[in-house]
């Protein structure tokens, strides 16, 4: 579609010889051997040989899988095989088994293609590059759209009915759908080098140094199919993305032109569109940092994607890890507008070595139209800087538990903020009022306090600080602490047993359109 | 509007004065002299002090400037005088005075509100951060518009009409209009601190130190009133913008409460909306360069703002400046979506002291609603990166008449292309056809390619390089060339003489609706 072997021949006097598989490589010989359509088999020689084989969607041996209803999703042949599907008389229904990215675009184009969606996964939570306080906001939204979430479940069987697929899951749920995507991950498509001599990984991948050379002489290899050093953990893993991919060619390519470039590693910069929002992190999460011992501080803020008096201002919730000493680890945001800009700036921080104090000197494009004076980046670096320094404590809404001592609950919001909804066991000092009403407070007491966002919960930190108080601040305010209990399952069975074909979200009852919260009737 | 005296004493227990204005500064004794509304004239004490007056819109000594039809813009109350006689009967032309951001952004706004508007400035072009390759493109918006843009004409006198006032340029032109905007520039408030003991700089801006510290003791200054450190050429300047203000207020009272923090300079990361476009940069340009005797490459792109097979992709202009050792000076970018995004990415790279190297590095968010597996970023350090290991040899534009030997120049393009329009004196060889028709080409001669946007250039360089010719490639191509003989005086002349109300651009045999170019007749 974007290239002919003829372009690529008159163009760049490269060779493409299209419907031609290589079956064996002879590295000691310098040789491949091709089955081709108009060929036959044959070998080829090389003088440098780069693999780039790419990874293939696994599809492991459960009962039921060679069902012609399920599909996977890997190149233009398997989309135009699931378009015949659903533009199919009667398909008003798909599964989609696993909740990475791929099965996360396939839900929501197959719902807004008018299909009733029912994603599974088996992990806690779908999209891992996303911590759990982070991806309930994406989880929320699939379900606001009519998506049914099922999580925490895995496939044991499929069985062909008449015109569908049945599902048992693992917890023994049964479900029905008359198209299955199959996206639990993928596996790099390596086994036709086996036998090669090349060092493969665990899992089949390629091994190669940064230069983005094999083992073997002359053999490099780049793409989905090879092992790359995680930048911030500086441990092996596999981070199959097209930018590093692009990156990684381009390296494999100068080293055997004879310039000396490295790669230097993969941080797992990703985004994903799911219907209105936006989600994109960069870097560790806090599963990657807890696996690789890491310490870290955690931050969360709710910035305006720009000026909020300028139409269209979005909020979006932005999460900052960071190390004692003030380096970056990651950054996870999910909003509408902007959440990619500022991902790419944490990212580009990151790249390059920087810590909390440089987010806070960044120089960011400022007009109303597209951010503030105090850019999200800036904000997530002065309340960083703010922990670092010590003068703000953060406390995780998962570390409440955690705490062993009595403490007071302080929610710093208005009275109607504190009506409309609150922790259990708070009470209620508008931050306004927290110098008259000081002496309320039992100094000998920790207090653990709160706002909306996080910022009044600051204030109030402070002045209660410079009185002798021991504070807590819970990152991220109640807006981050009242998504934690979402429960997909329990949800949906709240909101109900069957779902309607698009347009979704009629029942305005049940979703408030502000908050895309679900209400629990 | 945002805050009130009340909620400051509550929240921050700060004593906000208002309606009251420091008329001395006694720094020897720590005293301020206050003329209030409320309490009429009295000391106030310090420990210390920040000064932050701002800067105020220059208002010059020329004939007729005291006209009640003559504004400025600053603060809020300007802004109603200005919606005040924008709303009375009969006003429907505006002539704006200065092509800055706030003349354009006045421009701008007034035509949108339906005003025949003329914008004037004295120098050759609007918009002083950007080179003239860049901004062109913005003043072809203004025009587009039907913006009348007088370049390189200054005031020399106003006088009152009846309901207009009448403005006769330094040419002897004469316009009338209902309404005059002054925007021709800002200097500090300072004037009551002449006396102080405090060291101004020649236009009066505070100087300080990295402390925000002035030289007196206990005395810091902050904002537009300021001096401060060119980031990149580390000269001294004044750049009076938002985002530089906040940080050095919270500099300055880090330092005031015994934290040690700097202020490191000045980037000068600027943005602006003008109807659909886009404008922002980061850095210096090539002006400021010159000055500091910084030598320099200049490179320009013309990529898309996400997967162009993604709706609503638009095309970019970036222009990259840098060192001969790969440092990034600065950037410029013109287009729609995503312009905000790359010079931010662009300028985080500038702050951390990167090079052209870390941009091909640099792991940015992609999917494509987002941007390109080669993001923009990435893509302007590729073709940085091939000038700087001399895989690519650039030319621009206006060095075409400084090549001091006779030359072959070819137009890459496809033949259609061509016809549509190419530079005088180019032979057309299309790249696909190049290596067909290599022997058309005097080895011995001097060749200068181009193409549409710079690619096919490249490929061109590299095809003829490979063969032994010397070789240059336009930078930008085509696209960067053939608006650079925009003359907005001579456009609006061929468009009209009389301009419409609201909604303009009805004329489409005028402006090609494409390329927004205008069509000299």
């Amino acid at each position: 579609m974007v290239q002919t072997p003829e372009d690529m021949q008159a163009r760049f006097n490269i060779d493409v010889r299209i419907r031609s598989e290589v079956i064996r490589l002879d590295a000691a010989n310098k040789k491949v051997l091709v089955r081709s359509q108009s060929r036959g088999t044959y070998e080829e020689s090389y003088d440098a040989l780069i693999l780039s084989p790419g990874a293939k969607a696994l599809r492991p041996n459960i009962p039921g899988i060679d069902s012609e209803r399920i599909l996977t999703l890997r190149n233009i042949p398997d989309t135009d095989a699931i378009k015949g599907l659903v533009d199919q008389k009667g398909v008003q229904s798909a599964i989609i088994i696993g909740g990475g990215f791929v099965g996360v675009e396939m839900a929501e184009n197959l719902r807004e293609q008018g299909l009733n969606v029912t994603l599974v996964e088996a992990a806690p939570h779908i999209l891992a590059p996303f911590d759990t306080d982070m991806v309930v906001l994406a989880e929320k939204k699939l379900v606001a759209h009519g998506i049914r979430l099922i999580l925490n479940d895995g496939v044991k069987s499929f069985q062909d009915l008449e015109n569908q697929v049945e599902v048992t899951l693992a917890s023994n749920r049964k479900l029905q759908g008359d198209l299955i995507i199959l996206a639990i991950g993928v596996i790099p498509d390596t086994g036709f080098l086996k036998e090669s001599g090349l060092e493969l990984g665990p899992k089949g991948h390629l091994i190669v140094n940064e230069h983005m050379a094999t083992n073997l002489p002359h053999v490099y290899a780049a793409g989905d199919a090879v092992e790359v050093l995680d930048y911030i953990t500086k441990t092996k893993t596999a981070i199959p993305l097209a930018g590093p991919a692009n990156k990684q060619g381009r390296i494999a390519a100068d080293n055997i032109a004879g310039l000396n470039s490295t790669y230097k590693g993969t941080q797992g910069t990703s985004i994903i569109k799911i219907f209105e929002l936006t989600a994109a992190s960069t870097g560790a999460n806090e599963r990657t940092l807890q696996r690789a011992n890491l310490p870290y501080h955690v931050i969360h803020i709710h910035p305006v994607s720009h000026a909020s008096y300028y139409p269209n201002a979005y909020p979006m919730t932005l999460k900052l890890i960071f190390g004692a000493d003030g380096r970056i680890f990651g950054a996870q945001g999910i909003g509408r507008d902007g959440v990619d800009k500022r991902i790419d700036v944490i990212s580009t921080v990151i790249r390059l070595g920087g810590t909390v104090e440089d987010l806070t000197e960044l120089e960011l494009a400022y007009a109303p139209p597209f951010s503030s004076a105090k850019d999200p980046v800036n904000m997530a670096g002065y309340v960083a800087q703010n922990v670092l320094t010590g003068q703000a404590h953060m406390l995780v809404w998962d570390d409440l538990n955690k705490i062993d001592e009595e403490y007071t609950f302080v929610d710093v919001r208005t009275k109607i903020e504190f009506a409309k909804g609150h922790v259990e066991g708070a009470i209620n000092i508008p931050v306004d009022d927290l110098r008259q009403r000081i002496q309320e407070l039992d100094p000998g007491k920790l207090i653990v306090v709160y706002c909306e966002v996080g910022l009044r919960g600051y204030f109030a930190e402070r002045i209660l600080t410079q009185k002798g108080y021991r504070v807590l601040n819970l990152t991220g305010g109640y807006t981050t602490y009242s998504v934690q209990g979402f429960d997909p399952n329990q949800a949906l069975d709240d909101y109900k047993k069957d779902f309607n074909p698009y347009p979704c979200c009629a029942d305005e009852d049940i979703i408030d359109p502000d908050t895309q919260r679900i209400k629990h009737q």
